[in-house]
């Protein structure tokens, strides 16, 4: 399939709930980058985390391979260094080749967890 | 009506919990791509399914007819092979003609449920 | 201001739960469909509904005056016939001036309520 | 980076719920306007908010410096006046750089929190 989507995304409501309630890691309280690359050649993506108050970090880099999907938890990334928790953030992803992005949240700080999710704004 | 929409979308964040809470099917875990055709002539749609390991899977084939909507469960998908559990994966939907694409999850893994959706991609 | 938007919107993901939990109006298990008229004009709105096993149902006509926003809600509608519960539907929203339109539902079938919402799909 | 996004956009649905449950002010119900300026120059950013009864209210302006992200709670609206609670709104930013913007919702009126989120209308 040829690639399809945009190189460039964004999405500003970025935050990683300090607890949890639950198994981990299903039932950890995180944040996702859903990336799809329907594409026949691999994605070399980018990341670049916006604060409140501070410069911002980065890059992140990611290889989503051809028609593959990759899901990344913002918990899991740690280079250049970890995504702080209980801050706001929000994020750009940068790609090589055309990609599809969707940003989800699960939210375990109390007892039942609670989702969110948006397709990214394509820049 | 004319048709209006797209013929390609892209859903990048599936993903199917392994577990439910409450009386099926109604509150049983579940994904589904809703798929409106208000035009005046049926659509044929296939799914393609990306993962992250493996080889892309489908075609599922779904008739949408003239003026309808279809709100599919990808918990029911079975041709060419079910859709896995607990198991991040995402999906492009190509139509014959244009249709308005919408996704959604229930996930009662915990003893309330939780709801997402998002108007999906439009390639 | 002047009118932004788009004059034709829609949802695919319709459905309003059959059971509540919680005291009514504001806990009872509902859709909304919640359109933004920022213009200086009054805009005249017709929704069309469509189901899996039928030929659609309206139009149910609505006024959003200029500068002012109107969250109807889906279970409200009796003109010219409810929408039934548990049931799949989706919405074309059709508008004489330009409009934005934002879907939700609140669903309480369970102790907790969950929410989901997105911007409908300008076509 | 180049600012990129959008100089306006819209959120049809807002709803700041009149009850929380739990600690505040992390779980007090609420709504996010998340706003990125992912560009080197300051973003000077106005809300106006409309209702189903009356005239709008604003100008509520908001800095968001260059290369940093705000996600401003609607609660906390002061100036020209707060923002009313259990009551249905819509909100359209305006910037005079280009900035992304997304939505989001936490409601803690039954005991466990829900959550919505959505990229808002690029106008």
């Amino acid at each position: 399939m040829a690639a399809f989507g945009h190189t460039r995304w964004a999405i500003a409501e970025g935050y990683i709930p300090p607890d949890s309630t639950g198994p981990g890691p299903q039932m950890t309280s995180h944040e996702t980058v859903c990336i799809l690359n329907a594409g026949d050649e691999d994605a070399q993506v980018v990341l670049t985390l916006y604060f409140a108050d501070r410069e911002p970090a980065g890059p992140y880099r990611l290889t989503v391979p051809a028609r593959r999907t990759l899901h990344q938890r913002f918990n899991d990334l740690t280079d250049p260094e970890p995504v702080p928790r209980d801050t706001d953030y929000a994020c750009v992803i940068d790609s090589d080749r055309r990609v599809v992005v969707q940003h989800s949240r699960l939210d375990s700080r109390q007892a039942e967890n609670a989702l969110l999710t948006t397709i990214a704004f394509a820049g």
